[in-house]
């Protein structure tokens, strides 16, 4: 259910703690802020001095108030602050709005203090956001507690950056998109960036949540809760480069989670992951609407010129498909339209539309109508001849007025239909722009933003979901060779026959349980391959006796595996991993394995355990995925099968928490079947 | 040396022919630019009705101007274009700029009209921009001649898109840049756009030249006029992906060149390569002001919050380098900042520009001196407080001013340094950000944007000129197997030893002249592998034998050669081939060869020739370059050796233009030396 936030996002009452006439100081723009909206709830001001803040009288401490404040937000200097919050808990504050900063920040000390202060803060059964943050706002119940105004909208914000959360503010105005909630994570000793997504996911007023972290703690519980939000999560987050991992080490000392599985987290969660502040923007102008595509089937339609084709390009380069168009759709266009327009797709007006720009909404409408097309993008002058009137475009009042008409109509089809338009214009701020954004409908100067927003919009093939972690019976004491194949083998995981020999005996009685070629590894190494203690295609009895008493003499190991050597002519050698990542918990590697795992780094990550159904689409996925249907003359091999093997390893090590490396490599995939050739398990 | 264009863009005298008062026509808008510049030469009016036009007497016709005509800009019916057209060369003309459309456009008939009228206008000595254009505008000469007025600056833009050069005209204003000369590129029946590529190169007005083509005519001339501009050349255009492609074809009929093959060209020709209008103009911003950075190391600076490290990996993703900095800068960079501040790479001020501004252009200051970078990123807030005037940011007027007077001491360390410099503010419109433009920084909104900016300025490992085509000395007359492998072996290549043998007799010959293991191949057929003509590794001249009479029995072909089968153990093999594209002439393919070919695709396009040093890069560049370097245990290969025969192979293939394809497959690269064990070419 998550943590009960009530007491944050709409208290009973609030006090300001460290309210201040200063300019300069953060008190004075906090409060200034949260007076704004005294209707709902008491707003107290503190100031130990006492006297006015901001034409009011202050409270010279949060007990003279002489009621219950539910909420306090403390804006002290760090000395006073564990003092301010044992107050605020004595005057029965159930929330805590912690602006004070100086703790885990500056280091191991602060650390300790605010975990203190955090422990303290749950035992009183109240809730903390901080320390070290700008404060929250909430517009659907008129709270206000940070320095900067926010447009009211549907987005919620959850930041680690005021500056970043101030470029967003710019960057949503013109997409008329606006917040339902601005939290600043601050350090998150208490509430969490996990806390305050369940608690969005379930707020009303909210339609989209919008994070920027650069750091997860439990991105585990974050691709869960964000895997069950019902409604659009949007990442944007730093530290895919060398420079910003580096950095973020030196400034938190925090284990930094690779990009790569940063990345499949979200991939598997369904949350949609971006790099920028207009990034960001671009997809949620897109997604707050809450229009999906069913499909990745893009219709594109322009006036003229060149900016047709420049959209195909852009559609197709943001992993989307500009499919030809229908006879029946074709023939709807073209009677919209003049003879020298395009009815290909793109469609090209071909100044169809300065003459008659309904023909616009016209096309629109055929294209929306079309079986075949899961979107519309419109590209190109709309919006020039009226912004004419602005002394930007080209074009007289009578042309001005039928463009405005044909945005009318444009919102008109959209509404009657529940797929995704985009528009692109060279005027996205003219009038007849604006009447579009004002149906809702997503406008954007930048061509590629348009193509972005619509791939937004689009169904992903990984849409299954999260798979719960599960839990073994018992752990795996030991890892040996063995160990770890047999606790491999009996969760359903093939491996070719194999005995364990200590001595030339046991060998050849090995011998008689199966036949040649033999493959022979010695166990108890460390890196058995490197040490040359793995031995191949061994024909018969005689060459693996040979073989065995020459590896015995130069490593002398306590005993050996013998094993069946599997044909490996017509397969294809995969490799499955899974590490324990700090942040994400069991993650999985699924790549070509063998000699070409190396110079080829043909993998993917995704969270452990991959069902597998997951576990094939990821095949399908990689760079090499044509050698699974055969190559020059062989046969394709069994995917299905290991889909299965990759559902196996991976549950069974996320089933194993004490085990911070599997790896099965290679995994042999043949025609029919497939076969674990070798495994290693490393214990936490 | 190029044609003199020297009468279209600054022509003695202009009359327009198609003059009309009324402002639906083209010819009213010309008219109304072209006698907005009546200054410098004499500009006439053309109307069969005669009567007056723009307030103006308007001649019946270009002969009843009664004195001669350097330029005439024909905007008439198509019926009578070609009238036109020989009325104007009749009174001299020595230009025609032709507006008239109807021609290749429509059809076969069309491109013969148009082809007649060029052939005339080149007999008069004449030179004819379109037709079906909109017209050109030279600003460094007063020269008018297109619907819309092009903002003075340093950029010619030659276009195929009218509403594309609308949008670019719009995107350039906030970066303060302007145009040289606007040429709409109509259906280039006479003048080209390599023709005008050329001019502009020449053009001292001009600093950087943009271009927008969907149709390269001579690709190869074109890429060779970039080459060697000294300028910088910006190529904007479409058709990467199957939609536009396919648009194309549709409407021009013409081959499409590949999207590869573009974006290869542009590489080898120094061409800066963009997909949309907002690329190209933020590759501009960063171009037009010459700056070009010595290496790919950037330092990052912000102000706080997430927009340094946000940066930091879109420079990398960029294909930038943001390494760390070197103690002495760090300790200069320290000297400017407070406690609080990072001085790694990013640099995060952390406040210190609130209380400071002029820290900011400390720290640039010091990043820009520092002999570890090559170029510096500003990024976040800076611009808001001078901003918040315009009611944007916050900021009193103190804070205000001290960020103008940072601006123009950013401006002025700027000024002492050849570095580039380039800056992504929150508030890229606000005072303080227009004193950095104006200074000639540029400034973007987006991160990524500022980021593709000094992509643009880092220099290329690929920068190295182009080859000219090379002649070979006769045509290769027979392409059969021994033909094109004897042909290859004279230029250069080797191969393994090799004999023609017709029967028994001759086999067992061959089999004394080298030793096994052999190759069989037999001769004159068309897919020698396919039909099974081909068999590797026979031991010796026993299984040769056997192997022979098999074949020979199965297939009767009229000769075979036997071949000593090279040791493939520690080799890589490559593909080399070189086709013909009917716009880019000869162009080769490099990559991985042999079983992986097919399901990697890592191959790579470049213009033939390939001179080794370039070949050697390319190689350095496959995705899978690792396994030139040898893998698990395994030696290097001789990559040189493969550089210098990919030389061979291209120049061979370039120098003979009866070929329409050759190939080398596989390219065995050796520990020491290459070996070509396959090989075949087409005659065109």
């Amino acid at each position: 259910m998550g943590r009960d936030l009530s007491a944050l996002f709409d208290p009973i009452s609030v006090a300001v703690v460290g309210a201040s006439d200063d300019p300069a100081k953060y008190g004075h723009a906090i409060a200034a802020q949260a007076i704004r909206a005294n209707g709902r709830r008491p707003v107290h001001l503190v100031n130990r001095r006492g006297g006015t803040v901001l034409g009011r009288t202050a409270a010279p401490s949060l007990r003279a108030i002489g009621e219950p404040v539910d909420l306090a937000v403390v804006s002290v200097p760090a000395a006073g602050f564990e003092a301010a919050v044992e107050e605020a808990l004595d005057c029965g504050a159930r929330a805590i709005v912690a602006i004070t900063a100086g703790f885990a920040e500056t280091g191991a000390a602060g650390r300790a203090r605010q975990r203190t202060v955090a422990e303290r803060v749950r035992a009183a059964g109240a809730v903390m956001v901080g320390p070290n943050c700008l404060g929250l706002a909430d517009n659907t119940t008129d709270l206000f507690l940070a320095s900067d105004t926010f447009t009211p909208g549907g987005v919620a914000l959850l930041s680690q950056s005021g500056n970043l959360a101030l470029e967003l503010q710019l960057r949503f105005r013109p997409h008329g998109l606006g917040f339902s909630r601005f939290v600043s994570l601050g350090n998150q000793a208490d509430v969490t960036l996990v806390d305050l997504l369940a608690d969005c996911a379930r707020h009303e007023g909210t339609r989209a949540i919008a994070v920027y972290a650069e750091d997860f703690a439990d991105g585990r519980a974050f691709a869960e809760a964000a895997s069950v939000a019902g409604k659009p999560v949007v990442l944007l987050t730093a530290g895919r480069g060398d420079a910003s991992a580096r950095s973020a080490q030196s400034h938190t000392g925090a284990l930094t989670t690779s990009a790569d599985i940063v990345a499949a987290a979200c991939r598997d969660a369904g949350v949609e992951l971006v790099a920028t502040p207009r990034e960001l923007s671009v997809v949620l102008a897109s997604l707050a609407g809450g229009r999906r595509a069913a499909g990745r089937r893009v219709a594109v339609l322009t006036d003229g010129g060149g900016h047709g084709v420049i959209a195909a390009d852009a559609v197709e380069a943001a992993g989307l498909a500009v499919p030809e168009l229908e006879p029946p759709t074709r023939r709807r266009v073209r009677e919209a339209l003049w003879e020298q327009s395009a009815v290909g797709n793109p469609v090209d007006l071909a100044g169809m539309g300065e003459q008659d720009p309904g023909s616009y909404a016209e096309t629109v409408a055929a294209l929306l109508a079309a079986e075949e097309t899961d979107a519309v993008l419109m590209t190109g002058y709309f919006g020039g001849y009226a912004a004419a009137q602005d002394g930007l475009g080209g074009g007289g009042a009578t042309l001005a007025e039928g463009e405005q008409e044909a945005a009318r109509l444009i919102a008109a089809h959209h509404r009657a239909t529940a797929k995704p338009l985009v528009v692109q214009s060279m005027y996205p701020h003219s009038p007849s722009c604006r009447t579009l954004v004002s149906a809702g409908i997503p406008v954007f100067g930048a061509t590629e933003d348009a193509a972005r927003a619509l791939a937004a919009t689009a169904p992903t093939a990984y849409d299954i979901g999260l798979t719960p972690l599960p839990r073994a019976a018992g752990p795996l004491r030991e890892t040996g060779y063995l160990e770890t194949r047999r606790a491999l083998e009996a969760a359903g995981l093939p491996f070719p026959a194999a005995r364990e020999v200590r001595d030339e005996a046991e060998l050849l009685a090995a011998t008689r349980e199966f036949a040649g070629p033999y493959v022979l590894k010695a166990l108890h190494l460390l890196h058995k391959s490197d040490a040359g203690g793995v031995a191949l295609g061994l024909a018969d009895p005689d060459e693996l006796l040979a073989v065995f008493r020459e590896m015995n003499a130069r490593l002398g190991a306590p005993s050996y595996s013998v094993e069946a050597m599997a044909d490996l002519s017509d397969g294809v050698e995969l490799i499955v991993g899974v590490d324990r990542d700090p942040r994400f918990g069991p993650v999985a590697m699924v790549g070509l394995g063998g000699v070409l795992a190396e110079p080829l780094r043909d993998v993917t990550f995704t969270l452990a355990p991959v069902p597998a159904d997951r576990a094939l689409r990821l095949l399908r996925d990689l760079r090499t995925a044509a050698l699974l249907d055969g190559v020059r003359g062989r046969p394709a091999v069994d995917v299905t099968a290991a889909a299965r093997a990759i559902e196996t390893v991976t549950a069974f090590a996320a089933a194993h928490p004490e085990i911070a490396e599997l790896e099965v490599n290679p995994l042999l995939v043949r025609p029919t079947g497939v076969l674990a050739l070798d495994s290693r398990a490393v214990l936490a």
